[in-house]
């Protein structure tokens, strides 16, 4: 297959290095930054730079930019795709994005499909990709109305780059999910690091502050995207949060003990049943 | 010197693991499970098991127990420690502890040091002991009235057990600091958990609800103890964490981009001046 893929950074640059490592499909890498091309091509990452015509040919198109860029080069290059390709976008979010993306596939006659690679790492970037990023992850497709043959030539895909887990499921509880999976934690390690015993924290921290705080390394500009991009969810689990926080709080203030246990218990059992 | 370590839990077994691979001294093991004791002597954790007698002998007491055990066994015990036996505990609050060792120390003439070895893991008891434990680790003191040589002597034994920061403090800095660096994060970790979206995580979840939650796999009984200790400073530090998530939660929920990006800008700066 020939496979584009739009935006080289951390996920794109990624997603073609896995490709190129473990499949004999031509990888065509599209980047606005040209120096990022060539080191691509020169480290085998991707097989050729991109063009309008190369576009023409793919079979797959990864477009791996922030949502809205995703949305406008879809919208900007509906016209250069070839009936029945598959174009899938790596957006955390997908309200706002699986929705028209698959209108401009309905009237274009490609094929559209969501999907999220659930991996990530402090640095951005392509000089931060690599093959492995995928080990064992968990890549979310949103099916729109894709047919079967789509998703299984992407489940092919992602198998190939690494993914141990492939789930399927509605934009809806892809964005709910991640309200709490994702969203919640970085809002959180935010929060965390606000309290003015942030700065006297060195001598004093382990394990715990680490890895509460670690995420506070944060995309500004990107999360509070991916922030607004699902405002209502992530507004009512941090609701949710913030009423269990209170409820730990209130017991402890109070210096009810059993109440402090039954609370601790529960959430013990919780994580040793779900992980 | 010769050195009693009283309890071969984790940390007590942990130090008695790391004074025996690094150090010459002779130590001596106190446990209530006499399995425990058998295993410790027989795999060279320990020289030999404890008495009244040995306790007469030793030159410093580490008491590992659980803080209300850790005052019990001081003062049921305060009669046997020879005059300038330094004794320390390894409670991970101050609070209701150094101050009743301190004055058992003045009254029966023996020498009192606080002290907060820094580690930890997810289970417990001596079989999850090991020497290794404490590598570059911090071990907080807490001096009280203790002499100058007391405190060189602990800090000596902490460096050969592998620890690669030693911090003084009084009771009260170390009790605000570890409210922030290891309750909130013990409290958020069980309030995270608590939410109905925990059970379905599976597939939708990486690195970021791993680390939020994995201290949810929490020692009830312990922590209760530890919270009580500590009430004012955790639920203090608990309100301005609850703050820091409302003022997120309200740009979020208002739609506010750049109150967002700010907020997150802050953290992210915060995050990487102080790590």
């Amino acid at each position: 297959m020939r496979i584009a893929i739009v935006g080289l950074g951390l996920i794109g640059g990624s997603i073609a290095k896995a490709l190129k490592a473990n499949t004999a499909h031509t990888v065509i890498g599209f980047d606005r930054d040209e120096n990022v091309l060539l080191d691509a091509l020169s480290l085998g990452a991707i097989d050729r730079i991109g063009s309008t015509a190369a576009l023409r040919e793919a079979d797959v198109v990864y477009v791996c930019l922030y949502p809205e860029d995703a949305v406008a080069f879809v919208r900007d290059n509906a016209a250069h795709f070839r009936p029945g390709c598959i174009v899938t976008d790596v957006c955390g979010i997908k309200g706002g994005v699986c929705d028209r993306l698959s209108a401009l596939a309905a009237a274009h006659g490609f094929i559209y499909v969501g999907g999220h690679p659930m991996a990530g790492k402090e640095r951005s970037g392509f000089e931060a990709s690599e093959a492995g990023l995928f080990y064992n992850a968990s890549y979310i497709f949103v099916p729109c109305d894709a047919p079967e043959a789509a998703l299984q030539t992407l489940a092919g895909l992602a198998e190939a780059m690494g993914f141990g887990t492939i789930r399927y499921c509605t934009q809806q509880t892809h964005d709910r999910m991640i309200a709490y999976t994702s969203q919640v934690p970085h809002v959180l390690a935010c929060a965390y690091v606000m309290s003015p015993r942030c700065a006297e924290h060195n001598g004093f921290s382990a394990g715990s502050y680490r890895d509460v705080s670690r995420v506070a390394r944060i995309n500004a500009e990107l999360w509070a995207d991916l922030f607004l991009s699902n405002r209502a969810e992530l507004s009512d689990e941090l609701v949710e949060l913030i009423r269990n926080i209170e409820s730990i709080r209130e017991a402890v203030d109070c210096g009810d003990r059993e109440k402090i246990v039954a609370l601790l218990s529960a959430a013990r059992e919780k994580k040793e049943k779900f992980g």
